[in-house]
């Protein structure tokens, strides 16, 4: 079974990369960027049957920094 | 707009990053995880009618790189 775990700094976060992937963008002429923010995916090849609850225990434990970051789990 | 542009590795491409992050699962006794990939999101507030052209370009020209890196776009 597939699972994607998305991390995103949560709103209010400074994000340096995002800046300087906005300013490069800029750089290069794409002018119609007003935002940008960097997160994270984890893909994860889990056992079929693997729970939400494990999954997100996985999220809590060790990747995400919940203080800072929000997560969304995806399995298919 | 949002746009949303996830970058993972290709296929073959060593991981050291999803290495440590299998291990460390392990070490905290998720034992079913069979493999794990670590990417990137880039969520960016892009001007409305951005065309899936234009979103392109900014991936092939920054943001992954496509030597080792597969890209794709989700606008909403």
């Amino acid at each position: 079974m597939k699972a994607r775990i998305f991390i995103t700094l949560k709103p209010g976060v400074l994000d340096p990369q995002g800046k300087a992937i906005h300013h490069a963008l800029n750089g290069l002429g794409f002018d119609g960027v007003s935002d940008v923010r960097a997160g994270k995916v984890i893909e994860m090849d889990v056992a079929d049957g693997t729970d939400d609850e494990t999954l997100k225990a996985m999220c809590e434990k060790l990747l995400a920094n919940t203080v800072i970051e929000n997560y969304r789990i995806e399995t298919e």
